[in-house]
């Protein structure tokens, strides 16, 4: 098992990354790279900015330091949190006068003669104001794709944290109680934890959710309308505990009942955990993520659930809890050693509700490696909760609130 | 004062803002107008969606409903979350195999016979997609600049919010209490207060902050790196509170002391005031924005803080807490009724700290109204605030555990 890692990286950490990608940028002749996309940033920098009308822009040259052009406003705060030699290159305010924009400082950077690579998701604006040769393609997010043992060990760290609270969440589950009540007692217990093993981890690129949908709503895997949805005997529930920890990403998810398992829900279950196994044994180096997909939703059609699908068996995380690569048809990339994904083939039962798992699991050279930790069986995700004279007496008083308002 | 208004916007405040969006189309000649951003999705259709890999994209036509291309994923709530008519079109997962991915579907409604306006800000990568003429025009952003009567009531709305949240963060700042601590406390309430005013409010765009920075860090306003940052005697601390409750924002933010206030800090605190009562002058009907800031900023350039500077005088709200118009100079627009400003002229000066008052401000025919409440004197801004013994202790406890850390 990979071991956890909660401090922020050392500097050779980030001076590996940026050597990556300038080895890159200097076989496809490219004189610079320019990010907008503020995870990419924050990969290259450590710095997670605002995402706000004021740009941040990393103009990475193909050899040296970059060059980070920011609001005058942030320049302090930049010197304190990233990581990595940088000059900092400030304008005054957004909007400004004429010859004092965001757009003058970077002409100052980059000339016509430039061939600057993008990203294909830069904002139409900034892409105008590159006085170059723009080539547009995601060196960073590629680069992304292979963890380091540094952001293995980061992953690891967040599984941890939210394995805990999903544990706490199994563990309050009680028919009755809300999901917003456990949520917010789970997220605030590994928050807690987070800053006490890293005081200064950054709250902006922190976010947990723990939360889990009874059978009613389980069908409808997005649905977060009613934040007072209450849990109910029987099921099938489905939990989501899923965060970045301080710019670092991962999620554990399972399907759960509460005292006893309706009878419907027996075999979708059963065949929900066959087409995990499958997508386990088919995510290792070597395979098309396109083909574990496709392989994965065929054994499903087969079982007669072609009509329940509503996505793809997995996403990766890095600095970002949702992240390429995929394993989604017509992704036709190789699995590598290194590469971390979601492992989660579902299918949703509307009258029944939704059956999915998922963990964070690490590919290494044979095989794969769960960093996430939950109970795997049908006897492990039955819950025993009676509801307690406390819970009775708070849903009743929560009824008499809302009904109030 | 405008009403306060907790609920969501019936159909006709909806229907009213793409009527409007609709009549600038014709006048434009576009046969659609394409939106991405997610706040322009909101404003639209009330429909708050994630912001990830999988678009989400908004076609207007020039008549008639919009079409909202969306993952099948989400099709289920977009449907209880949305206010007005939607023709929904989803595509299957992104990514996907050819012939099936969202720019098929999205060829589907755009042909290269029309033309299509489109935000400054769309990725380039949504922008390739459109098989039409483009015309590149943030069309939604300026109808958003003037607010309807159900705008301005969910504005007040948050700002009752955020100064109910402020008033707390003042009443328990003590030297030796960490601004962490009293934010959790401050958040927990106003987030209950907003659910029990309207139980289905949807927590995805809201986010609130009810935090302070001792004199040590408010020279330098954005830096929050340090979570456990503790209050001290005098000042002068700056507090934030500011947030988006259910989609609407508002922000309230104020100098204040602690038991003294120390010399250096008395005459910056005056000049400040100064500053910001003719902000309160200039922000009215008629007035151009860029002259607003630059008239202020002359009058603390007079005043010897030209080099104190680090932001403009203002900024607006509405779906978002941080948007246009600006109140900065260079932005040549005219000030009218229906707007709303924060008005926060401020200046920092290392070793002594942050000048810096915000509101939330509406334009009346006849001037401007704070819709947001807070002490404006400095004797109202000096705390009476002695150290508990409950806080002494806490702080301890604190410091052993984060030092074992």
């Amino acid at each position: 098992m990979p071991t956890a890692i909660s401090s922020h990286p050392p500097e050779r950490e980030i001076i590996s990354r940026r050597n990556a990608l300038q080895s890159k940028m200097r076989d496809l002749g490219l004189d610079f790279y320019l990010c907008h996309d503020p995870d990419n940033i924050f990969y290259l920098t450590n710095f997670a900015n605002f995402v706000h009308e004021r740009p941040f822009i990393l103009v990475v040259p193909a050899k040296g330091s970059p060059v980070f052009l920011m609001p005058k406003l942030e320049e302090p705060h930049v010197r304190t949190r990233s990581v990595g030699d940088l000059e900092c290159i400030h304008y005054f305010e957004f909007p400004a006068p004429q010859g004092k924009q965001w757009s003058d400082r970077l002409k100052e950077i980059l000339t016509p003669g430039h061939r600057v690579g993008i990203e294909t998701l830069c904002p139409l604006a900034v892409a105008k104001a590159i006085p170059s040769t723009t080539v547009e393609l995601d060196l960073v997010d590629d680069l992304r794709m292979i963890k380091s043992d540094y952001e293995i060990g980061r992953i690891a760290y967040t599984s941890q944290l939210v394995s805990r609270a999903h544990a706490m969440l199994l563990d309050g589950a009680r028919p009755g109680r809300m999901a917003v009540e456990l949520h917010s007692q789970a997220t605030a217990a590994i928050t807690k934890k987070m800053l006490m093993d890293n005081p200064n981890a950054n709250m902006l690129n922190t976010r947990f959710a723990a939360i889990a949908q009874p059978p009613e709503l389980s069908h409808d895997p997005h649905n977060f309308t009613d934040v007072f949805m209450k849990f109910v005997n029987g099921g099938p529930h489905v939990s989501i505990s899923s965060g970045t920890a301080n710019g670092y990403g991962a999620e554990v998810e399972r399907t759960f009942f509460i005292n006893r398992v309706p009878e419907q829900a027996k075999q979708p279950f059963e065949d929900m955990l066959a087409a995990r196994a499958l997508a386990y044994e088919l995510t290792v180096p070597g395979n098309s993520m396109s083909d574990v997909d496709r392989r994965v939703n065929d054994f499903l059609k087969e079982k007669g659930y072609g009509s329940n699908l509503l996505h793809r068996t997995g996403h990766s995380f890095g600095v970002t809890n949702h992240e390429a690569p995929f394993l989604a048809e017509g992704y036709d990339h190789e699995i590598e050693p290194g590469m971390v994904f979601s492992i989660e083939p579902g299918f949703y039962i509307q009258g029944v509700g939704g059956f999915r798992f998922s963990d964070t699991v690490l590919v290494t050279e044979t095989g794969n490696q769960k960093l996430t930790q939950a109970p795997e069986t049908m006897e492990g995700l039955t819950i025993d909760g009676k509801p307690s004279m406390v819970d009775s007496l708070k849903s009743l008083a929560m009824k008499f609130m809302t009904q109030k308002a």
